[in-house]
């Protein structure tokens, strides 16, 4: 491709490593950011590198944060005897945003996947059953609603189930204003067994 | 969303002003860049500084380039009398990845649209007509097949033809590989005045 500039080329080669991003986003964002004002371009710039530099674990949940303890962990506001256990930060995000959970969490980074080779060990299990020893009444499992969300979601419980302490797992059902015509067939059996008398 | 760090949260919101990145996007594409090796991320930062340094226009087509003369310009291999001329560089891009065009181009950066005010003065129109003072045989003119890509073809048309300097427009029709069934009427009729003797 010398028809553009090496830089151009490059910028685009390297954007298109990014998930989602094919040729023709790459070349679009390429073309985007070379005519950004110049203090704009300095910002995403400096947002990659400094993002990068400063994010580590939460040495609690194991959320990404940029202290030693995440702000949900240090807070004293937040029930630290409920722990809700989620795939990623991302998830615990999701249910943030709903502004309904007073709990803290777990961040497992991953789910099991024996297809992916992906074992109990790959992902911070050992980590929450420490966290367990501690003064813990009520783990909620919210991992994904997949084959490798379920799967994680049954290990834990067997492995939670014997301290005695209290597991749940979020409802899976039909989702609020969905069409019951265009739901499949095994959410539409699990809102069924999971019903509740009104 | 102080569930994130700060850091994070403004890495998303750079990436979120990007085109086509909306929020979840911009959350996935954070994530991923925090997850990415040290060099990589670097590599990407570097890419998007060094690009929008290093890139001007070239002084006879102005498409983006880094040098003073674009790769193109520069080249003795090309015929510098033939100039197709194209509304921005990713369409100079899409002509030269044909293999089929060993002219010079001329890159307007625009084209004409009352409907977003942009005028004949908006774009590199002034630079054509000084080109064409030089020993130019032919204009091709390859704006878009578009309400403003076609304005514009007849707008340059009109300057150019005056000059005796033969002005073609690339043609219309149905895209090979295309199925007359699902292809609009505007296009199907412009492919059947454009018709050619077999």
């Amino acid at each position: 491709m010398d028809y553009y500039s090496s830089q151009i080329t490059r910028l685009m080669e390297e954007l298109s490593k990014l998930p989602g991003v094919g040729n023709k986003s790459a070349q679009r964002l390429a073309f985007h950011i070379i005519n950004m004002p110049q203090e704009q371009v300095d910002s995403l710039a400096s947002a990659i590198t400094e993002a990068k530099a400063n994010i580590r674990y939460c040495k609690e949940c194991w959320t990404l944060t940029d202290q030693e303890l995440c702000p949900i962990c240090s807070s004293d506001r937040r029930d630290h005897k409920t722990i809700m256990v989620v795939e990623n930060t991302r998830d615990l995000a999701a249910y943030e945003k709903t502004g309904k959970y007073d709990g803290v969490y777990h961040v497992l980074h991953g789910a099991i996947s024996p297809m992916l080779g992906i074992g109990p060990n790959d992902i911070r299990l050992k980590e929450l059953m420490q966290r367990l020893q501690g003064d813990v009444k009520e783990v909620i499992i919210a991992t994904n609603s997949s084959l490798e969300g379920e799967t994680t979601a049954m290990y834990i419980s067997k492995l939670v189930k014997p301290t005695g302490i209290r597991v749940t797992r979020i409802a899976s059902g039909v989702p609020v204003g969905g069409d019951l015509e265009y739901i499949d067939e095994v959410t539409l059996s699990r809102a069924l067994e999971g019903r509740i008398p009104l």
